[in-house]
C-alpha cells in the first residue's frame, strides 16, 4: 500500500511470527502459516493484508473488511468476517505498530560519512555510525554506537549522544548530554542559553546560563522545537518523553518520564512537569510551577499555578475539567435564559 | 523607494501598459502615455510613482497625493487631485500587487549549482534550476524545470517536485510530492513522521508513518512551519493554499484549495479543512475534526468539533461568533451591574 | 560548579574587584582580598562560592548558606551567616548577573573561516570575524569587526551587519540591517517576504514586499524565530529588545526598544509596540494596533484592541487586568452559588 518510492516492505510474514512479535494470540491456530504481504486500514485491506480494529467506532468496517488478518481485543472477535483471521490483543493498535515495524523496518545507519562532514580529531564515533554531509562535529563530542546524523546538523563542542540516536538534519545542539535511542527531528535546537538576564533602568544585563540539557533513554523531540539549557540547574527531558514539533522548553524545566508534549505547547523557566503528563497542543505552563505525575492540560490552556497529580485541567486560567465545564454551562444557559426573555 | 541594496526597479511604465497588465481602466484615456517610475505609498508618492487606494480610511490621503497615478475603485475617482492619473480598478489592491511585480519582477532562477551542492546521480533536475550551495538532494528525486533550491536544503530521496518551485534555504523534504509554482520558505520541514504511537504501561511504541505529503500546485509554506506526513492516508495541502510561519499541521490532515492559515496555527491528525477557510493567527483544531467550505475560525480559537460551511467561530472553546459575543457581552454587563451595587 | 565540558572558569577572583565590577558595596571592607572562585545558588554554595539572595522567599537558604560571598540589599545583610560576606547591591539578581560573566566571559570569536564558507568577492567582513564551516555570505554583504557566524548560517546578498554580532548556526537573514552587538540564535529566520497577498474569486496574488529589517544595536532575538521584512515600510526591531524563541513577527511592525516579547508570542502585520513593553509568552496581538509603551500583556492573551501605555491586558479578547479579574471571579462566584442551592 505505502509508496515504493518511499517505502519498501521488507518480506511476507506468516501470521504465527507475527503473532509472536506483537504479543497477539491467533484465534483459529491451524491459520499459523497464513501469509501477509503487507499492513493496510479496514476498509483499504485485502486478502494480502494485516489490519487492526482498535475503535469500536469502526466496528461495521471491520464486519465487512476483506483483510486477511485483524489485530482486535478479545470481544470484538465474534463479529469477524470468515475469510478474516483474527489476532486476539489486549491493545491491538499497539500490536499493529510492532508488525506494521516488522513489514517496513527502520533503515539502519549507513557507516560513513557523507561529503563535507566535518569531525573534529578530538571527536569520538562509535560503530556503524552515519554522518550527513555537511554535518558539524565540535571538538571533544562523543557519539556512541549506531547513530544518525542527519545533513547539516551541528553537534558543539563536548556534547555527549547515546547509542542508536538519530540526530535530525539541520538539528543544532549544544551544551547537551543526550542517552541511547534518542531522536531529534529536523531543525530542533537543543541547549542554547535560556531568556535569561537582569533588567533595570538601564536595560538588560544577560545572565550567564550555565546549565545543561540532559535528554534521557527513548526520547523523541520535534522538528524546529527549541529546549533551552539550564541557568545554573540542568534542563531535563525525562526518559522516553515525546515531544512534538515547535515546542519550546525554557530554562531548568524538569520534564518526567514518560510524558507527551503536543505540538506548539510552551512550558516557562523551571517549572517540574511529573512522569506520565500528558500537555494537549498549544498549551502554556507559566513558570516555577509543579504538573503532578499523571496530569493532563487540555490544548490551548493557561497553566498559571500547580497542578496536582492525576487531575484534569483546561481553559485560562487552567482549572480543574468539571469547575471549567460548569462555568462555561452556567455562562450558555444564562446567555440562552435571556435570549428566551428578549424573545417574549 | 525601495533600498537599491535589496531591490532593483525593472524599468519605467506607462500608465497603458500598466492598465492593460493590471486589468484596470485608464479614466482619462489621454494619460496613456504618461511614465511612472516606481510605486509607492499613497502618502509618500510623488509624480514619478504609481500607487493605490483601497481602504475609504485613506481617503483624505488621497484627496493630497502627489502621486502621479493612482488604482482606485470607480465611486472613488472623482476624488482624484488634479496631478493624479485615476486608474479605475474592482481591486485596487490586486491591481497594485500586479503592477508592483511589474516594477519589481521575482529574479528568475541563475542555473547552476552552488559550490558543495550535493546531488544524487540518480536524481533528475529539470532545465534551468538553481542549486544553492550546500543543498543536498538524494537518490531518485525529481526536480522540474526553473526551480530554485536554496542553501543548505535536503531533499530526501525519491521526492518529486513540480517546476518553478522555490524551495527555501534550510527547508526539508521527505516522503512528498511537491506541485508547480510551490513555494517553501526558509526552514521548514515537510514530511517527517508524524506524532503517532501505541501508549501502555511500558511506554510507547512508535507506529510507522506510511502516508506521504502531497502539496498542489502555488501553495506556500512559510519560514520554520512543519507539516508531518501521513500516518497511511496522506497529508494533502491543496491548491493555492498559503500557509504562514510556525504552523503544525499534523498527520493525515487535508487542507482543501485557497485556504489561508496565518502564523503559529496548530492542526491536529486527520483533520479535514475546506475550501476558502480562513485560520486566524495561533488557532487551534482538534483531532479528527471538519471544518467546513469557506469557514473561518478567527485568531487563537480553539477549535473541539465540526464547524459547518462558511461559519465564523471565535474563542475557546469554538463557537459561533454571535453566540461568543453574546455570552462576553452578558459576563461584561453583570459584572458592571455588580460594581454599580457596590458603588451605590 | 558548571559542567567543566562546556564552560571554564576564568580565574579566582577578589571580593574588592567583584564589587567593583558589579557596582556592589563590601559591608565589611576588611574582606576585599578574600577570594571566591565560582558562583553558585545559595543552597550548594560553599565558602570559595559567590552567591546572590534576590528574593524573600530564600531568606531562610540565606540564614543557612555556607557561601564565602553573596549580594543581597541592604535591608537583608543582618541575616548573614558570619562566615559570608555580604555585598550589598540594589539589584543583586544583575550584580551577581555581571559578577558571573567575569568568572564565565563569553569565548570571543576565533577569527577565521571554517572549512567550506563561501565568502562572496564583493563582501566585506571587518576584522577578528569567524565564519563558521559552510556559512554562506553573498554578494555585497557589509559585515563589522569581531561578529561571529554561525556553522551554516545564510547572509543573503545586500545584508549589512555591525559588529560583535553572534549570527547563530544555520540563521537565515535577508533584506535586513542588523545593528552592532546583535544575537540571533540558531534557525532564526529574518527577513523573508511576509504574508501578504490580494485575494479575489480567482485565488491569490502575491504583492511584492518591498520593505526591509531594521535590527538596532543590542538586540536578541530567539531559536526558530521568524521576522518578516516589510511590505514598503519597513519592519523594525528597537534597541536592546530580547525576543526569545519562537516568536513570529508579520511585516510592518515596529517594536520599541528594550521590550521583552517571550516565547511564542505572534504580532500580526503594521501593529506597533512601544518602548519598554512586555508580551508574556504564547500571547498575540492583531494586526494595525497601538501597543503603548511599558504596557504588559499577560501570556496567552489575544490583543484585539489598542493598549494604552503603560496598561496591563489579559485574557481573550485582552482586557485590563482588574475586568477580567472581575469577570472570573464573579462567573466563579455565580457557579459555587448554584452548586450551593442544589447541594441543600
Amino acid at each position: 500500500m505505502a509508496d515504493p518510492r518511499f517505502f519498501s516492505v521488507a518480506k511476507p510474514m506468516r501470521l504465527a511470527e507475527l503473532a509472536r512479535l506483537s504479543g497477539a494470540e491467533l484465534a483459529d491456530s491451524s491459520r499459523g502459516d497464513v501469509i501477509v504481504r503487507d499492513v493496510a486500514p479496514l476498509d483499504a485491506a485485502g486478502p494480502d493484508h494485516l489490519t487492526f480494529l482498535d475503535n469500536r467506532k469502526y466496528l461495521d468496517a471491520f464486519k465487512t473488511t476483506r483483510a486477511g488478518a485483524c489485530f482486535v481485543r478479545a470481544e470484538m472477535a465474534e463479529f469477524a468476517p470468515s475469510g478474516t483471521a483474527v489476532l486476539v490483543s489486549l491493545n491491538p493498535y499497539k500490536a499493529y505498530a510492532l508488525a506494521a515495524l516488522a513489514f517496513y523496518p527502520e533503515p539502519a545507519p549507513m557507516p560513513g560519512q557523507g561529503p563535507g562532514a566535518v569531525v573534529d580529531v578530538s571527536a569520538s564515533l562509535g560503530e556503524g555510525c552515519e554522518v550527513g554531509p555537511y554535518a558539524v562535529i565540535g571538538a571533544h563530542v562523543k557519539i556512541g554506537k549506531g547513530c544518525r546524523i542527519g545533513a547539516g546538523a551541528v553537534i558543539c563542542e563536548g556534547v555527549e549522544i547515546g547509542d542508536n540516536c538519530d540526530i535530525g538534519a539541520r538539528a543544532y545542539v549544544t551544551h547537551s548530554l543526550i542517552g541511547n535511542r534518542v531522536r531529534l527531528y529536523p531543525g530542533a535546537c537543543i541547549g542554547r542559553a535560556g531568556f535569561g538576564f537582569a533588567i533595570d533602568k538601564t536595560g538588560f544585563t544577560a545572565v550567564p546560563q550555565l546549565g545543561r540539557v540532559i535528554v534521557e533513554d527513548d526520547v523523541e523531540i520535534g522538528a524546529n522545537t527549541t529546549v533551552d539549557r539550564g541557568a545554573g540547574p540542568d534542563t531535563i527531558i525525562g526518559q522516553g518523553t515525546r515531544i512534538d514539533n515547535l515546542v519550546q522548553i525554557g530554562h531548568n524545566v524538569r520534564i518526567g518520564k514518560y510524558c507527551v508534549i503536543v505540538a506548539q505547547v510552551g512550558i516557562s523557566g523551571s517549572t517540574q512537569v511529573g512522569d506520565f503528563t500528558m500537555l494537549g497542543g498549544q498549551a502554556g505552563v507559566a513558570g516555577h510551577l509543579k504538573i503532578g505525575a499523571g496530569a493532563k492540560v487540555a490544548a490551548q490552556s493557561g497553566v498559571m499555578r500547580d497542578v496536582p497529580d492525576g487531575a484534569e485541567v483546561v481553559g485560562f486560567p487552567a482549572m480543574p475539567m468539571r469547575q471549567y465545564f460548569r462555568q462555561t454551562n452556567y455562562l450558555a444557559r444564562m446567555v440562552a435564559a435571556k435570549k428566551g426573555e428578549k424573545d417574549d
